[in-house]
């Protein structure tokens, strides 16, 4: 009731909207409208309540759901369905569930705040309230699985945009989706899939950025950053999950169309690993090396110092000369 | 209780177990004991009890469970634990249960009957009881994604080898792991992930194989076979399951420490795909080439007629001359 009164205010786009149209739309009474709008006031929106014209939405507060996100958002299939949550355990969780309930390529989840936040390999993800993106999309892509990683390379090249056009930060990728800027870690994508060895059934790319955190933990102060501390003011997080949406959309149309080879092209101009000695921590052991370009898959390429290409499919990269990241 | 009871006769190898030895064991009353040895009797065990002897294992029914695949299994990590259900929906989903809760490598479910069998892209698999063997296997092999659809050609082997070995019916794989016997589908395999892009969580191989069955419902009949019409006489399950799972583990052994070379000869040499014409009905129209084999990926290349070589990654294949098994 509180998201279809919201999207009234936001269709008449600035223009008093009485009591009475209100009541009738939503066939309830004007005590009902009231008490929801003061329920909104409380959310952080305020409105401008006038006698015989009714209320007009002044402002909005940057809480990312459902209806705020798709006010304004041009794309056409990525958000045409948003779950937002005030808190959850985790989006990528919730985003496997709806996946198996069946729910349509495009899909996306946020929350405000995660419990139980993940990233890669289980590691936790540190998601407190009001100060990040916590992102879940779901997609269905009719790839066989050896493309998959494409699919991550493709999704850091979207946020990376994103960042940059909405705040002009010039972050940087670490293969093979980690977003740093200024080697620490703004942002981290984990990508997970459902499928039969011929067929993928869905796939999820949990994007967690940083965006107005002020202050870390101790244990990530030194390797963690956020777009407030790298811009020096509050940045809103709206108008950026839009923009990654709508990059996410049109690459993935682009990749679709003509392949991975211009989304290569993109990952490469925004990588900061390529060209550059790396240690590579693997399950089994760590590898050292020149870090000279991903191949047509996806697949990150060192030369080792006796000159051997090794295709690297997983690993934590650190380069060779500094600090990890 | 009536599994540890089993087990214990299991273990006495056909010699005399008394009553009251029962009784101390498993610390129940004798009568307990007794109500649980009628109800093995009443699943078709049969036992001969000697006064002051006690109870000494004559034969055992041909039921999967647990305690008959385990006594005399030679494989060590694959049925270390085994699940087994008189009936249940699907051992495929039982099986994503189990592995999310933290079931570890070689974990085995079989079921006697299933009421919603998994075939390969959601198909239903027709699984009536006592007739035939449902299992799922869950592995989790430290692999890069594209390496999976080798797992899916490796499973295929291991019970084409056992179908021979226990029965000597001489079965062939229908690209990329359908087991069919004189073109008539005899077992069908479905291989399932879930995975990051980089790391695989674990993955479950599920095995559908018509052994007992007398008659296909008429839909199936001119296309599906088991091996019970092809022998003539009924064929026991669990010898069956123990070899798909001895040999399962010795291939999987084979293939980390050698990698995919040696099964790729292992699956030609079982394959009735490669050198034939074939029909590949994929979900963007179809297309008609000579299957000259599959690649190092595992990946099937038909040459068209244009000359042009195609890398298969998913298809329902058909012999251009030959009805659709």
């Amino acid at each position: 009731m509180k998201e279809k009164i919201l999207q009234i205010f936001k269709d008449a786009n600035g223009d008093f909207v009485s009591g009475e149209s209100l009541s009738k739309a939503l066939n309830c009474s004007r005590t009902a409208i009231w008490k929801h709008i003061e329920e909104l006031r409380e959310e952080g929106y305020t409105f401008e309540a006038v006698r015989r014209s009714g209320y007009r939405l002044i402002s909005s507060p940057d809480i990312p759901s459902q209806v705020e996100v798709q006010t304004g958002l041009q794309a056409k299939e990525l958000g045409r369905e948003i779950h937002y949550f005030g808190a959850i355990d985790s989006t990528q969780h919730k985003a496997h569930e709806l996946a198996k309930g069946g729910a349509p390529h495009g899909t996306v989840i946020i929350a405000d705040q995660q419990a139980g936040g993940k990233g890669r390999m289980g590691r936790p993800w540190h998601s407190p309230a009001g100060t990040g993106i916590w992102m879940s999309i779901l997609l269905r892509p009719e790839l066989p699985l050896y493309r998959c990683p494409q699919l991550t390379l493709l999704a850091a090249v979207a946020v990376v945009q994103a960042i940059r056009e909405t705040t002009g930060v010039r972050a940087e990728i670490k293969w093979p989706n980690d977003i740093l800027v200024e080697q620490k870690k703004l942002c981290g994508i984990l990508t997970e899939l459902n499928a039969e060895t011929d067929q993928i059934n869905y796939l999820i790319i949990g994007i967690g950025m940083n965006v107005n955190t002020e202050d870390f933990p101790s244990e990530l102060r030194d390797i963690a950053t956020s777009l407030r501390i790298q811009v020096g003011t509050p940045v809103k997080r709206i108008p950026l999950i839009q923009r990654i949406l709508e990059n996410l959309e049109k690459l993935y149309k682009l990749y679709i169309e003509y392949g991975f080879s211009p989304i290569k092209s993109l990952w490469e101009a925004h990588a900061n690993t390529i060209g550059k000695r790396v240690v590579l921590r693997q399950l089994h052991g760590s590898l050292e090396g020149l870090a000279i370009g991903i191949n047509e898959e996806g697949t990150l390429l060192v030369r080792k110092d006796n000159g051997e290409i090794e295709k690297v499919y997983s690993a934590d990269i650190e380069n060779a000369s500094s600090p990890s990241t």
